[in-house]
């Protein structure tokens, strides 16, 4: 089941537990770090931090490749980069909460995910060793399941009228139509995106700059709860953890990575939206922009996008979904399934009885909110979204306009 | 010299004589009588005209090619395509003027230009058996120099404020630098054009669907005069010819082909603007688009432009000239000369009395407009716009952003 192994506190192993402790030791997208967890996993290397010793052998035996350029021309007895980096994660062991510490986040309705759970998007492993060391999630939507079909909505966070409208107009259309809208919370573009989703009764998800149970910016509290309860929040940085302005420009890789595709729908030409547009583009997702006035400065960065980084310009939610659809199919362009709910995987006996319940609550015609599911299932709403998703990697569900349905035939 | 052979309407020989009756007999773009001109000369093809009988032959022999289908399965008696097209010539025999006549025409301030004239612009030979018969020309500039570095403006007639403050600051930013507009005459994005153009004492040439002493639109009576004293009003019909709907479309081909490239700045999607960018692209020459909302109908024919005909998205004139410039290069590009003013082609001694005294009254730093040239050199403007052109190919002259100028080592 997606979303079960994770979502548990006291099933914390002990990896799972040093990914979360890491959260809290080091800033996110430390290429060392990433380095040694991928060398020695999480629990060795928060072994070795604690210890001050790199697992196995001396600092200067650490890495494979030749220390940096500037690591080489240090002179005197400058510490080199490895044991700068030693330092830099110990200054937080002070910090460093308990399992049982973690264990208690989680039961306040927050939630960790590590590579290899079930709700991990596994499209992270392209940040390399970038890639978070965890997530740490509070909301109803199965993460995985909701960023196979999504569609990052980003730009300024001075949005004019024009911006907000397009945003909200297009995060409507795509949600209506099954997508998720992922973006980042902040006034502007963000917030127009996700209260567009919202609206269109569709998932969205946030990834915030600071701890998921953070209220930022104040002015969002309403939203950001609004979203979880509709959708996810998502961040690399553990509870109660404040937004930096760096912390910003840190998290805009992971919309990026999350996504298929990126829309920046207004942007300065040095916002931090064309900061995810170049991450996009780097790590080979669709880019997308939506032109606009050229006597606005919020346009410049959108039109820099189709000039320069050969951005596809689009200017309807349908043409956003046709740029998309050849890395995410549309449900249409799936396999062709016979009868009137044909698993692919799983057989129906297969599943555990709260999945069946939730077949059981869907329509054949038509469709049903999550909500309505719910109700009529009797089960809480997370868990509803956790059973779909399922359902929708089995083959026996399928999202529409509506909500949710029987996949047909 | 350019400009000098056409413009005395005494010197028509026989075969201009024959090009501007043929104006007159029928409707430009007409392929069939292309390809006779082609074959066979004006003149030949005149006379067959009047005769009726087709050069050399029978009407069946007449073309190389097999009759289009919809001719060979024409039934009984019914004439063939080719004894319908000499029909159609025909028809308008009564109305021919007389060699007298056209050079009347001539002395009224309008002149003929024809394949091969100096001041016929090559280009046109891109149109293949659709190019011009002759084109009729108002004004002071010399149509075929000012096309060398042109861009074509384009777009609806029932702009924006947003559409018409667009063409307006492009065409007047391209004009200061030396670059002749090129648009239809027509309200909204083609009148802005002009005026930018003139507000920057550049050259603008309009290509009507109507003979260039017609005033129309009426309300365009003294901009197209304006035109006529500053660039030149061209056009495939003969004077007194009234513009009908098909005649702006049959029109479009000529705008888009005189231009290096075409500019659209606001279009409907089913806007006549679109005819020309499709022209412009089918010709190879650049096609370009400036983005606007989204929420704008009149944008959505350059978001096509750009996401269906991979057309340049532009947001500034310089981006213009940058698009156009391995086309047309600028000045700064051209080889270098040594000296004050080494001609390239002819030398100084070679000049008639009129360039030498145009070349005399060049300023060597700085810039002078051509009516000021011509005020100094006491030269009618038309003559000093013609001279002007002699001397920029000649390499002693060159335009700059305040106007004319000797060219610089």
């Amino acid at each position: 089941m997606a979303g079960g192994g994770q979502v548990s506190a006291t099933s914390l192993n002990e990896e799972s537990y040093a990914r979360a402790a890491l959260t809290y030791l080091a800033e996110p997208g430390d290429l060392r770090l990433g380095a040694l967890v991928r060398a020695h996993g999480a629990a060795q290397t928060l072994a070795a931090i604690k210890s001050g010793q790199f697992p196995g052998a001396t600092p200067a035996g650490l890495f494979d490749t030749p220390e940096p350029a500037e690591d080489r021309t240090s002179i005197g007895t400058a510490p080199s980069a490895a044991a700068r980096a030693m330092q830099r994660w110990q200054v937080r062991l002070a910090e460093l909460p308990s399992a049982d510490e973690v264990a208690g986040c989680c039961r306040a309705g927050i939630r960790l995910a590590c590579p290899g759970d079930p709700e991990w998007p596994a499209q992270l492993a392209d940040l390399g060793d970038a890639q978070p060391y965890a997530l740490w999630l509070r909301g109803s939507a199965d993460l995985r399941f909701s960023c196979l079909r999504s569609v990052a909505i980003v730009g300024s966070r001075a949005a004019t009228a024009y911006g907000s409208y397009v945003a909200s107009e297009f995060a409507a259309s795509v949600a209506a139509r099954g997508w998720a809208v992922i973006s980042g919370g902040a006034y502007g573009v963000d917030a127009a995106a996700h209260r567009g989703a919202l609206a269109a009764d569709g998932v969205t998800v946030a990834v915030l700059a600071c701890g998921v149970n953070v209220p930022y910016p104040v002015g969002h509290t309403e939203l950001l709860d609004a979203i979880a309860a509709q959708g996810v929040v998502v961040s690399e940085w553990p509870p109660d953890r404040t937004a930096t302005r760096l912390r910003f420009l840190v998290r805009n890789r992971v919309i990026a990575a999350l996504a298929p595709g990126t829309l920046v729908v207004e942007a300065g030409q040095r916002s931090g939206a064309l900061n995810s547009a170049r991450h996009a583009r780097d790590l080979n997702r669709r880019l997308m922009a939506v032109p606009g006035p050229i006597t606005s400065d919020l346009s410049a960065g959108c039109h820099h996008i189709v000039r320069e980084w050969q951005g596809t310009l689009v200017t309807s939610a349908a043409e956003v979904i046709e740029c998309l659809s050849p890395v995410a199919p549309e449900p249409a362009q799936a396999p062709p399934a016979s009868g009137r709910a044909r698993p692919a995987v799983l057989g129906r006996e297969e599943l555990d009885l709260e999945t069946a319940a939730v077949l059981d609550a869907l329509p054949s015609r038509g469709g049903m909110s999550s909500i309505r599911i719910a109700r009529k299932a009797g089960l809480d709403p997370a868990t509803v979204v956790r059973c779909l998703g399922a359902l929708a990697a089995g083959g026996f569900a399928e999202r529409c306009a509506q909500g949710w349905r029987l996949r047909r035939t």
